[in-house]
């Protein structure tokens, strides 16, 4: 096997480093999080961060660089407190990875990509028409990440928009089957297919 | 679309929002966390919730739940210190979740699965024999998340492993060729293939 240590890794170039890192702890998960300012202009952009908190109560997390722009949808969801998690499905790709282009707040990425916006159930943040599993979701905490001045948004999700095809007796949505997609690094996008659904573990007798 | 609201969710059947809560934010990367405790007792755990931090400072985190037992993972990091990450691939799945049963921390998940333990250049923890890519990492700071009484670990990668074939020559990992496993749910391993890697996005001028 190749071996990169701890003194290649601190003084590799910038994007070999960038590119290296942010692929080698796996799949991350694909979402476009909607929301908008106190001007009503509506924001949308790429994240690969959010990842599965808690299930009671129902919490996600992600995270943001709030000192680094453009942080229009750190600044809209501290202020607004509501924001929506939209997956992207396979369709999407090209145009879900346009939102992490450097817009000035005042642009609107639903007006510089095909994605239309869309309100349901008087939720006062913007969804993604074509997005095929959908969540409403209220900011609770933020947490300042020292070693590297990153903050872990915390946020609940209060309501889940999907397709009946998607869900089985048991709660769990098919992601395959709703067409979502996974990134690999910053600009990789796949697609995956289940291979197998296991029963939860128990542990072997010992013979 | 189907609509489960807040009040849905937190009046739904334990399990039922287990799976739903688990599977609605999208794909999660599928790790194996390698330790090995005071006693010198080798652990290994299924994980789901190791995301990129940060490249520079080369920065992952994951959650755990050191309120709730089995806790061997989380004790063994912050005494030791050292643990490792690796990829679970498409050959590995069965065993890999079966390191989710609760064995007492006398058992090694090493002798109860097919998994080889291996160490690599002094590491003091163990890696996993059959996985393509490893990540030796070092505990720097544990962050209490007081809305589900969870902790967010965050850790530096220090060391890479991986097979040549697998780099690109900007640094990128190709994870299908890795045959790195992404999870749906609790209990659910998918293999994505790529679709696409994009350009870093830059603004459309307008017309």
């Amino acid at each position: 096997m190749e071996h990169i240590s701890k003194k290649n890794i601190d003084s590799m170039e910038k994007i070999f480093r960038l590119n290296l890192i942010n692929s080698c702890t796996g799949y991350k998960s694909a979402n476009l999080i909607g929301s908008r300012s106190d001007n009503g202009i509506e924001n949308l952009a790429v994240f690969s961060s959010i990842t599965h908190l808690g299930s009671n109560p129902s919490l996600l997390g992600f995270v943001v660089r709030p000192t680094i722009v453009p942080r229009d949808t750190y600044s809209n969801i501290v202020s607004n407190k509501f924001f929506t998690v939209n997956h992207i499905n396979s369709d999407d790709i090209e145009d879900a990875h346009h939102t992490s282009a450097r817009y000035p707040a005042k642009v609107s990425e639903f007006e510089m990509t095909k994605f239309e916006s869309e309100y349901l159930k008087n939720f006062p943040a913007p969804f993604v028409k074509s997005s095929n599993i959908k969540l409403a979701c209220e900011f609770l905490n933020e947490y300042h990440i020292k070693e590297n001045d990153t903050v872990l948004i915390v946020a609940k999700i209060n309501d889940i928009f999907y397709r009946k095809e998607y869900i089985e007796n048991d709660g769990w949505l098919r992601l395959d089957k709703a067409k979502t997609v996974a990134i690999n690094g910053l600009d990789g996008y796949a697609l995956p297919k289940l291979i197998e659904r296991y029963k939860y573990a128990k542990p072997k007798k010992n013979e």
